[in-house]
Order: C-alpha cells, then sequence, then structure tokens
C-alpha cells in the first residue's frame, strides 16, 4: 500500500468567526471545540493513520503559528509550505504533491482543512483506510458527508449508486431549500466537505490536464522556493502568477476519475457562529457556554465569556466577548458578521485583524492598560527566545519581571532579571530582551512617551529575519 | 415667600442597571444620559431656583463621590447627611427638615431623587414656583406627572378637579394594565414621581400625628450626630432603632393637607435599562447608543460600550459592556437584571458590589491585569490627597509615574517622583503615597507576591480615619 501523506490546509482567514478569530490568528488556531486548537485536533485524528510527518500549506504570516501549534502536541516535525498570496486550493494542493514527491516517492495525499470539526474520529479513520485502494488505483477520491437537513450553505455531490467509493455523476452549487430539501429526500447527495485523499501524481496528471497553467506556475514557485528551516517559501512572483482556483472547479469537476466515499463522521466545517453552536455541548435550555457566562430565562444561545456575560431573557442570540469587542448576533443573521469585519476593515481598525494579544515569532504581548502619554504591556517571552535589538525614538520602556528570567541588553550592558526585579530603557537607548530560561518569561512593561506607536522602532538585528 | 431648600434624596443602591451600576458606585453617580452625572443633572435644574446649599441625604460608603460630584461643578457646599442604614424616605426627609431648621429657618424643602431625568427644566422650574404658594400656606405638595401612556410601573395619584396645586384624592398601587388604561382615558390620574415640596415644619407635624416613633428616632439621631467636615453621621444606633418607611405610606396617604400640582416635565425614573432606552436620543432605527457601536440590521435596541460592541440583526435588546461584566438582556425583560444581581451577591463575586475601578476617597484603583503572582493595577490620586501610611506582608510594589507628581513615603525615606520615574516597595515596608501637587497623579502599579488581596495590609495612618 502506498504512503499515506496528510495535507493540512491551513490558508483560511477566518472572518466568519469575528471576534474570536481575527484574520492574523482565524479559527484554525482557536481552541473553539475542545482544548486542542482546530489545527491540533486535525493533525491528531490524522496521527492514528500514518507515521508521516504532515505537510502544511499556510499563509506567511501564519508560519510561527502553525509551527508552535505542532510542536506543542508533539507532531513530527511538518514541511510548512508558505503561500506569498493566498491563491486558492488547487495551487496549494499542487505545491503539496510537489514536495510529497520530491524524495521519489509518489503518496496517497490526504488533504484536509485544518478547521473543521469531526466528532466520530474513528469513523473518519475507517473511511480514509476504505478509500485507500480506490485512491491507489487513481481515484481522486473526495468524502461526501451524508447529510442530515436540508442545508442550503454547502455544495453537493450526486454519486452513482453503489457501496464504498463510487464515481461522481455531478457536482452541484449551494442549492436553494426546495432543492436541498429534494436532495435530502432522493438520497444518493452528498455535501462536499473539501477532503480528498489523491496519489501525488494522478493529481498533478489532471491539473496538468485541465489547468497546465496552474501546475507550470506552481513548479516554477516550487524551485524557486526558499528553505528556511522547517519554513518552504514558494517563490513570491512565480507563485503571484499562479491563477486562482479550487480544486472542485479545477479538477473535480472535469476529471473523469473523481470518486466519492460517502461518510457519517460528525463533521462541522464551523462555518458560522450558528454551527459552532450546532457542534457545542448544549444545556437542557439549548445554551452552550463557554467561560464566564449567567443565562436567566434564556434559550438556544450561544456565548463566549472572558470575563462575565450575563443572558436575561434572550434566545437565538450568540454573544462573544473578547478583550478588545463584544459581538451579539441573532443566530439565523450571523452570516453578516462578515459586514461587521468589513466596516471595520474600511475603517483600518485594528479589531478587524489583530487580538488585542498580539503573537510574534518570540512570544506575544497584550496592551493591557492604555492612556495620555502611556501604555502598559503584558509581554511573554518563549523559552531561549529573543526580540530584536532596537531602540525607540519618542519612548521610554520600564520592565518589571514578574516570571521566569529576562536577559536584558541595554547599550554596552547586559544582564539578568529575576521575578521583582525591573529595569528602565531611556529613550533612544538600543536593547535587546531575551529569555535565557527554561519556562516562559512574563514581564509588564510601561511605556511612557509622547508617542506609542509599534512603528517607532529600529531594529538592529533580529534573528526573525526581520531587521 | 420661604426660603427653597433642595434636599436631594440619594440612597438608591440600584441594582436594575447593573452592570453599569453597582452598589458601590450606584445610578445616581454615573452620567447616564448627557455629560453630568445624574445626581449633579439633578442639582444643576434647582440651582436657578435658590441660592441655598443643597442637602443631601446618602449612604455612609457614598460621601465622598456626593462631596466630589457636587463639587466638580461648583454647587455650593452641600451639608451631606449620612444615613448609617438605609431607612427609606419617610425619616431620611425628616433628617433633611431637621437640618433645614436647625438655625432657626423653616424653609421649603424641595425633596428630589437624585436618579431622576427631568428633560424640560424650564418646565420643571415653572412647576416649583408655581407650588410655592400652597406649600408655603402648609399643603404637602408633591408633583403628579401627567402620564403619556398606560404605565404598569408606577404608582398613581388621583387628584381633585381643578387648576395649579389641587387636593389629592387618593393614592394608588401599581395598577394592572386595564386600570392604568382607564387611568389613562379618564384623565386626572398622574405618576407618583416621588418628588415633593413641603415645608420643613408641616412635615415634621404631620409626620408627628401619623408615626411619632420615626420623628422620635429620627430626632435622637439627630441630636447625636457627628460631624465630620460637610459631613453629618446621623448617630448609628439610633438612626438603626427608626422604624422604615416610605413618606407616601407615613403621611401622603393619611394627611388631609396632600396637594398634587400635575406637571409635564419630560420626566422619567431611569428605573431599568428599557427606561433608559426610553430617554435616550435614538437614531431612525430606533437605537441608542453609548460609546462604539456597530449596528448592523438591528433595530430598536440600546448599546453601551466601553471597547467596541457589534449587534448584528437583533432587535429589542440591552446590551450593556463593562470592564468586567457584559450585560445581554431582551429589552422587556430587563427587570429580571435583578435576578443576575442577587445570584453574583449570592456567590459573593465583587461583580455585584464594585466596578473594575474601585472609588476611594484619596482617588482610584483599576486592575488592568492580573496573572499568576502578580497584578497590575493603574492608580489615581486626587491633587492634594494621600493614601495611608500602610505595610503589606505578602506582596512588593513596583511604582511607575506616568502623569503628575507622587511623594513617596518609604520606611525613613522621603522623596519625589515625576513622570517616567520609578521606585519599588519591598514586602513589609512602611510606605505612603501622596500628591503633593495640583493636577491628578497617575501610576501604575505593579504587584508581586503570593498573595495579592486587598485585605493584606496593614494601616499605620489614614487622613480618612481607617486605620
Amino acid at each position: 500500500m502506498a504512503i499515506l501523506q496528510p495535507v493540512l490546509l491551513s490558508g483560511g482567514s477566518g472572518t466568519r468567526l469575528w471576534p474570536l478569530s481575527r484574520e492574523a490568528y482565524p479559527k484554525q488556531f482557536l481552541p473553539l471545540v475542545g482544548d486542542a486548537t482546530m489545527l491540533q485536533a486535525t493533525w491528531q485524528r490524522v496521527a492514528a493513520l500514518t507515521d508521516a510527518a504532515p505537510i502544511v500549506v499556510a499563509g506567511e504570516d501564519h508560519r510561527f503559528l502553525v509551527a508552535e501549534q505542532l510542536r506543542q502536541i508533539g507532531a513530527p516535525t511538518p514541511a510548512i509550505l508558505l503561500e506569498p498570496v493566498g491563491r486558492n486550493t488547487a495551487p496549494a494542493i499542487a505545491a503539496a504533491a510537489l514536495q510529497a514527491m520530491a524524495n521519489g516517492e509518489d503518496p496517497l495525499l490526504l488533504v484536509l482543512p485544518s478547521d473543521h470539526v469531526v466528532r466520530d474520529e474513528a469513523a473518519f479513520q475507517t473511511a480514509v483506510r476504505a478509500a485507500m485502494p480506490a485512491a491507489a488505483d487513481g481515484m481522486l477520491v473526495t468524502f461526501g458527508i451524508v447529510p442530515t437537513a436540508a442545508e442550503t450553505g454547502f455544495g453537493y455531490i450526486q454519486a452513482a449508486p453503489g457501496d464504498g467509493v463510487r464515481p461522481v455523476v455531478r457536482f452541484v452549487e449551494k442549492p436553494d431549500a426546495a432543492t436541498a430539501q429534494a436532495y435530502l429526500q432522493a438520497g444518493g447527495y452528498y455535501w462536499n466537505s473539501g477532503m480528498f485523499l489523491l496519489r501525488a501524481s494522478r493529481y498533478l496528471d489532471e491539473l496538468q490536464r485541465f489547468r497546465p497553467d496552474i501546475v507550470a506556475t506552481v513548479r516554477a514557485a516550487f524551485a524557486a522556493a526558499s528553505r528556511d528551516g522547517d519554513f518552504i517559501r514558494l517563490d513570491k512572483a512565480a507563485f503571484a502568477a499562479c491563477p486562482s482556483d479550487s480544486i472542485d472547479y479545477a479538477v473535480m469537476e472535469k476529471t473523469d476519475a473523481a470518486g466519492v466515499l460517502p461518510v457519517e463522521i460528525g463533521w462541522n466545517d464551523v462555518g458560522s457562529w450558528a454551527a459552532l453552536w450546532e457542534v457545542s455541548e448544549q444545556d437542557t435550555d439549548g445554551n452552550a457556554h463557554h467561560g464566564d457566562v449567567i443565562a436567566i430565562d434564556s434559550r438556544n444561545s450561544y456565548a463566549y465569556a472572558r470575563r462575565l456575560v450575563a443572558l436575561v431573557g434572550v434566545e437565538d442570540l450568540v454573544v462573544v466577548e473578547t478583550d478588545d469587542a463584544v459581538l451579539v448576533a441573532r443566530k439565523d443573521k450571523v452570516q453578516q458578521v462578515k459586514d461587521v469585519v468589513a466596516r471595520l476593515k474600511a475603517d483600518a481598525r485594528t479589531q478587524a485583524v489583530l487580538h488585542r494579544e498580539v503573537h510574534r515569532p518570540w512570544g506575544s504581548y497584550d496592551s493591557v492598560d492604555m492612556g495620555d502619554g502611556f501604555q502598559v504591556k503584558r509581554i511573554k517571552v518563549k523559552p531561549g527566545a529573543r526580540l530584536s535589538l532596537q531602540s525607540h525614538a519618542r519612548r521610554a520602556e520600564h520592565w518589571v519581571v514578574v516570571r521566569g528570567i529576562a536577559r536584558v541588553t541595554r547599550d554596552n550592558d547586559v544582564f539578568d532579571l529575576y521575578p521583582n526585579q525591573s529595569t528602565y530603557i531611556p529613550i533612544g537607548a538600543k536593547h535587546r530582551l531575551e529569555n535565557p530560561g527554561h519556562e516562559p518569561l512574563e514581564l509588564i512593561e510601561v511605556q511612557s512617551g509622547d508617542y506609542l506607536g509599534e512603528d517607532d522602532i529600529v531594529r538592529y538585528e533580529d534573528v526573525y529575519g526581520r531587521s
């Protein structure tokens, strides 16, 4: 049997779950259901099937999140293919196929979005194993979800009669309600899950047949890729020239080798807050709560709380409370959440893109308080990590260590600070912060000055290539 | 004409507007409509009528708020009568009457709750002037609000036919909907606003007639009161022995001297979030917003935002977002907000009583961040104010001044810190913070230690009498 090569697609920017999901930290990196993030859960359900390290296709901005989250759960070191720009799934999977074949193998690619929920892992694993022979024989297998409702938000796949993997009759776009109802009653129609099992070479061959332009540009981008540790950066100019297309349009709807395996695996694409409510555990009133929530006389609602959220007399609502934004939406109108994000973007507001806690390769910072001429940040630095050697023209900084060890460079001095020790970085001083210890470093930074923007920084040296 | 003596009742604890209103900082101290707080607005609408300084009846815990808020708007220095326990309006007004008569005068008391909205100040002032002759002649005048709806949440006053101040036929309890509708159609029924105009001696005489027990205990509490600057502390034991009763029950419903002046003054008692929505300016969709709110496809809702609140597809909702709690309630169920507060109290949670920003006689502190073994506070100290000389057994403190001047006492040293300077208070060190300057002092305090509770404090000396 051929090697099974997981390919995790992590390209989503996830505005539909705003304010929890932000462009800089989208849905796949959040623990929306359970303790693991959705990316981690995606790997965990695959790990039982193969010893191969995953190939992850992700955006440049998310590279450290991918690496860190997979490291946290002890996944084998992945190959992380970085897209300089998003070009949809057909090019992404082509790049993954090239990477998978780079050492002369021709494995079966198990292509999985990294932001879906699969409740029944065993059924999922059984399904993958069941699809492997057909895929090994050259079929391009998609997993079709047995519908449980007349859902109008998904595309459908009509399957030929039969058992196991069977030929696809046709792909159909998102139907209207009546058509969806007819599909549900007729049977033989399945939700298009975006999960595939296909031999790497077969995919590239079929893509070559229908979209040689995509194959050519992806080959060029892959050939000119630069490697940086586990990161494989597709060449920017070449990849930018690649047309954007989905695997469905580019290959699956055109090839005569398309197969579908109907599955019942507790799948949910968590494509909206309403979907998240559906997959979350609900109490007897139909409420699903995350965090500190008090519900009085309330039903069928979803609430996500960082602090305290009190619901009084409400029904069919979604309430999501984060450090810097609160969403209150009717559950049947949650598709309009994207309009909020669009408006925030139009106004160039940070809440569209960033969380209040901002992640960096070395750790994170969170602006916990701000006032006239000052700002307070909580800064976390990972063990062994170091920030760039930098200076600021218009602000001074006070650092108070509250956990771990800080190695401080301040002009010509280098010294270590332990919990409850502090130091002062004057305006203009060249300074660097690093964590020489084995546990996380946390410190409180009080900035003062007449301008406190992130862009008041001169970087002299940076281990993450940002100077 | 007799002197007009304003008496502002500030006894409310305001749980119905939680989470904005908290026991330690209730509704009358908040700027719910406009820039002034409701107490300030109450004074401002009276100021045009009289040169007399107000008498304020308030709870012990609110004394600095009353003094500070009236000082801010340049009100003449008030006499602040402090109730050691709440005993409802009959005793409170009796104490105010004694205070008003203390120097031999017998003024007309204009008794006003300090947490109502009056939109038409001119009409209010005209009404007060119109009621003065009747009150001077010995009538106990109440202001009856001409009803604009069949409201079931208020008591009603039936007036005798006539013009101006006329005799009260009867007081009626909150009616059911049909009765309220009948009152509205019949005319001659007015909402009981809780505002009164009555000669001090007349009120005490009538109270003596019907409730001599109340007069006796209030006289005792007033005679034994201790004076502390502008504060007049009613004697605790004596006042605690006073029966609790309202002026309506104790006097107005029994006396034959009750009069009512119907008024149309844009009155609202702001007794709930729904009432606040009613008196707030609404956009064409019927939404009333305070702060940073984005509303998409939403109607007839009230939103109060400290950060960003986004409403999507909602109707008839109240959304209130504060530093440590978010309320989402149906507008017609807001009476149940008190159930949330009751549950928080039962669980001894601070959100029932305190805001995240806690007010103290010397200023305020706000816990802006907290983590394992540390806490960050923003501390504000008023000009000339000083905290107690104190020490902590289990925490050290770092102070970074961001505004104003800090005079620091640390064991045997006393020194001044200016913006961008910092100091360190070790565990156990006797220390004091004061603001010797003319502008507010702000500093960031980083506490570290294994226990960070407010009760880890030994006070050696305190100008506010707390040591």
